[in-house]
């Protein structure tokens, strides 16, 4: 392999440097901070962990499996799993690990990787940053997450024209129960909703049980007025029907109570992660940018697999996604070579100013520090911090 | 598998729970922040690299290939590493990502993997934090270096009975090219000093070409005084010598100078990176630990297999040992549910005052959140935070 080959990095990967880590780094700790006033306890989850763990997911979501780089454990000759997405290891501390009784939540950040860009033109090795909150089923605490996203989105000076997308897999699903569709039908039917596909679904559903309903929610799934004029009584009086339905109604009117400028766009056939997530869906999406910035849902019952079936709401995003490719001009300001004392406290208090002071090294001059901004300089017996 | 298997860890891996993370979360802002203070700017690498990049220190250093967890990549098919140490990879980016003239100072925080524990008891994914500086040979890099090390021991409240060890591979290196020594005897030499076994190495260099000297040197290693008294002029005039000798007793002045009560032991043929360093090697150890703190040293060179071989030093910290166990009291403030505005001011104010404060959800009471110290409660028309 010859050298200039050897520095290249693999496909999604990417070196931060010092100009983007900063505004990065500074994101992570304001979010961080801003979810811990909110009652979010930070978590560390691990890098690797048996297979069995991170799968408690993928068993529902084999894209999450397909997603995770394994490798085998030299100490117990076991499989291991990379972390793909921290929140099933969240929920397996909000199971065992931490068991809180009545309502936790707990928020992270840190690097997942994918063995594949889950996108065009993304990363493979995203800076995952979300919360979660555990054991609480009540519609408030989806407009707790949802608020949380916008105001995070907002704080990352992200606010301007974004449009948040709210779904609920509870309707599909009562609807496929009691139509009792076959699971193939089922699946057709998914693929449909996803494609928009509104002519192809009119066949489909034409010889279906209920087959004018599942047209209906189709055709009306960013509606619900409209949902409510035509859809049948009988699909409408379904308790876990109405349940849904509610629960997007509400929730849309807490957030905009909350939020009177936000777009909040309704579609109740977004079934994008449909067999992880349990009811209401919600995600942000920015203009101009086909990934939503972020995303998030209920998945109730996510810590059965590790024994502890608790009600779960969370969101998660991309910090580098949240960072827009940012860049911040940074300042460092170079100082004499030196022990005197009033060189050693003009360096100290510059630092404790919040500014960066490099002091020369060995035989070096000012030019060995090409990126240097400012210099500090000795004017008529003062040390001063002057422009270069 | 069982359930009750699923949810247990592998083997030196760690969920870190919230009353630790707070405290490794600010040791980590607090470390970083003082090494930009100090002009070091940060970078974040890849998790994953091709595994030639991450083997350009390997190729001198087994122990760090035989570490690194190895994948295939699905998307060129090339074997990947998940990196096992970072100063490789921030030597990558001196060389070409972010090739600087001059001085270049950087830092970085972040996991690493290891297949295998290093240690005894210790953890297979350390926190590791650390600081580079590249393109300056002067001794005075080094010592900046040493001072950045204690400064951050101090600073995470460890200064306690710490024990600053100095070596450099110069000394046994050019001791072995003028006595022109075979790998066989080199190896073997190593090893003795390793074990410190004194009887061995009397009778091993009593044949040896040179064989005085090279006893000398593991007989008196920790002490430049006694070395300069027993060894031979031949080797003590050799510039090779010389300059090693000379590097390490004015770092130790300088250091000494900085840090009057500082313990600083000498130890010439401690040679534990041998093979990775190229000049003056640091630790600091800490009372009733057996492996260092921190540790760094001298690696010019390294970007070589980058094609640009610089003068580099460094040094790198665990996180997780560096916070010593420690825990934080957390606090949390439960707020009853409700929209009125003085109730809402009051939890915006709260919150702004760097309380953690909950609202509470649907028909929850104080009772849903369990781990709450305090509650915000209304005393004669005024909201005031109380404990519990």
């Amino acid at each position: 392999m010859p050298i200039s080959e050897t520095w290249l990095l693999p496909d999604g990967v990417a070196d931060v440097l010092p100009e983007q880590a900063q505004v990065i780094e500074s994101l992570r700790r304001k979010s961080l901070d801003f979810l811990a006033s909110r009652g979010y306890q930070l978590v560390y989850t691990p890098f690797i962990e048996y297979i069995e763990s991170l799968s408690s997911l993928s068993e529902s979501n084999q894209d999450l499996d397909l997603a995770t780089f394994k490798v085998i454990d030299q100490l117990s000759g076991r499989l291991l799993g990379v972390r793909a997405d921290m929140t099933p290891q969240v929920a397996r501390i909000d199971a065992h690990v931490h068991p809180v009784e009545g309502v936790a939540r707990y928020c992270y950040a840190g690097t997942v990787l994918h063995t594949k860009p889950q996108g065009f033109n993304t990363t493979r090795a995203p800076l995952q940053l979300g919360a979660e909150l555990f054991g609480s089923d009540s519609i408030d605490a989806d407009v707790e997450l949802i608020d949380l996203m916008i105001s995070l989105i907002q704080d990352a000076g992200l606010a301007e024209g974004i449009h948040l997308d709210l779904g609920h897999v509870g309707m599909f699903r009562s609807l496929v129960a009691q139509a009792g569709l076959s699971k193939a039908a089922e699946n057709q039917l998914s693929d449909l909703y996803q494609r928009k596909a509104l002519p192809e679904l009119q066949e489909f559903t034409a010889t279906l049980n209920f087959g004018q309903d599942f047209y209906t929610l189709g055709r009306y799934a960013s509606d619900l007025d409209a949902l409510k004029a035509h859809l049948s009584a009988e699909v409408q009086n379904n308790p876990a029907f109405k349940q849904a339905f509610e629960a997007v109604q509400s929730t849309q009117n807490a957030i905009q109570a909350r939020w009177p400028d936000l777009h909040i766009g309704i579609d109740v056939v977004e079934l994008r992660s449909y067999h992880y997530h349990t009811g209401l869906m919600y995600a942000v999406y920015a203009p101009n940018r086909a990934a939503p910035l972020a995303q998030g849902g209920r998945y109730d019952g996510i810590g059965e697999h590790f024994g502890r079936a608790r009600p779960a709401t969370g969101f998660s995003f991309d910090l580098y996604a949240l960072s827009a490719g940012k860049f911040e001009t940074l300042q460092t300001v170079v100082a004499p070579k030196g022990t005197a004392a009033d060189l050693v406290a003009a360096i100290a208090t510059a630092r404790s100013q919040g500014l960066s002071v490099i002091q020369l090294l060995g035989n070096d001059n000012f030019s060995s520090v090409p990126h240097a901004t400012h210099q500090l300089v000795n004017v008529g017996g003062e040390w001063t911090v002057t422009t270069i």
